[in-house]
């Protein structure tokens, strides 16, 4: 596609670097821009770029964080001796909408996967570890492993659980099953399996 | 939806903003921008920020251009005697990429729609009927009509045509009917009864 101007064009290009975003979209985004009040759109270019300024993560869990604590870690209403390891911050997002858990979190930033090659080292495992150890920022007595169910994700629960098991810490893993108003008839057989494998007693429904 | 950081809360919000972007595809750009370097990040905001101070539009045409004329208008290649009337900077983008019109554009910037409060003043109408009384570049012998075929667009066609007619310029509009390739039995009634209603000898097809 030819545009009439380099300064669309570099919009245009810069746009459809997001994720989804096409060259097509981008133009879409572009042109409405143009159409917006200025001071909106420079507040767009502003807020992108503070991300690459005022953007910390939480010392502690790795979450992304104003400060050096984030609003989890410090908070006091938080039970500290739970910690729920996840793979990114959108999992700490996910489990915080369901209003359940009120434990801390550990964000990974990923999970072991020799083919991406992404190793121990380039995850935040080491902290996680010496959280366990020394009881950072508390005694923790649980540590909930909430990875994904990816042949990555396994191996990295594997390895997680057995670093873990000999500080004597009690490992969980979220349950895995037919999801809430699912059809069985419709479930995966692994999901299935899972389901009736781990089986609860009726009244923990 | 809850996020850990106000910087993060305001790039999702000013993303947001974007047509057809809710705040789930905004958190999705703002985590993945987090992700990537540093000068691609500042490159996005900067290309933005751009579009506020670096766009202008043709002096003749109204497009989009970086000089005070647009590539198109200034090309002496370009057919001076024949203005294409459309809506917007895409409908240009459009036709250009067809490659079959050689002649020049002019945007109006909209269609009178008393509804949304678009009036005959609000578009750039004026400019095109100085174009063609002045002849500005050079004279104009044709005027294509190539406007949206709504209420809107028909009103403006009809107005266009009310106030060109008598300056004794050719007045066109293109020519609307079936798609190439498309089935005449799921073909809407109104297009194909204009595809009947205006065939063409078939030499010309």
């Amino acid at each position: 596609m030819q545009l009439p101007s380099n300064t669309l064009s570099q919009a245009v290009e810069a746009l459809s670097s997001l994720p989804g975003v096409g060259k097509r979209s981008a133009l879409r985004f572009a042109l409405h821009l143009l159409k917006q009040p200025t001071d909106e759109v420079l507040q767009l270019s502003e807020a992108i770029r503070r991300l690459t300024t005022d953007i910390h993560y939480c010392r502690i869990c790795h979450s992304i964080s104003d400060e050096e604590l984030c609003p989890i870690c410090s908070s006091p209403k938080r039970v500290q001796s739970i910690v729920c390891v996840v793979e990114n911050i959108q999992d700490v997002m996910a489990i915080e909408n369901t209003q359940q858990y009120r434990g801390l979190y550990h964000v990974l930033g990923g999970v072991i996967s020799p083919i991406d090659g992404v190793g121990i080292r380039d995850l935040n495992i080491s902290t996680l570890l010496e959280r366990v150890q020394k009881g950072i920022p508390s005694p923790i007595e649980e540590v909930i492993l909430a990875l994904p169910t990816t042949m990555e994700g396994d191996t990295t629960n594997f390895y997680l659980n057995k670093q873990l098991q000999p500080m004597g810490v009690k490992v969980t893993t979220i349950a895995r099953g037919v999801a809430i108003g699912d059809n069985l008839e419709y479930a995966d057989e692994i999901t299935l399996g899972r389901s009736i494998l781990h089986r609860i007693p009726f009244s923990n429904n």
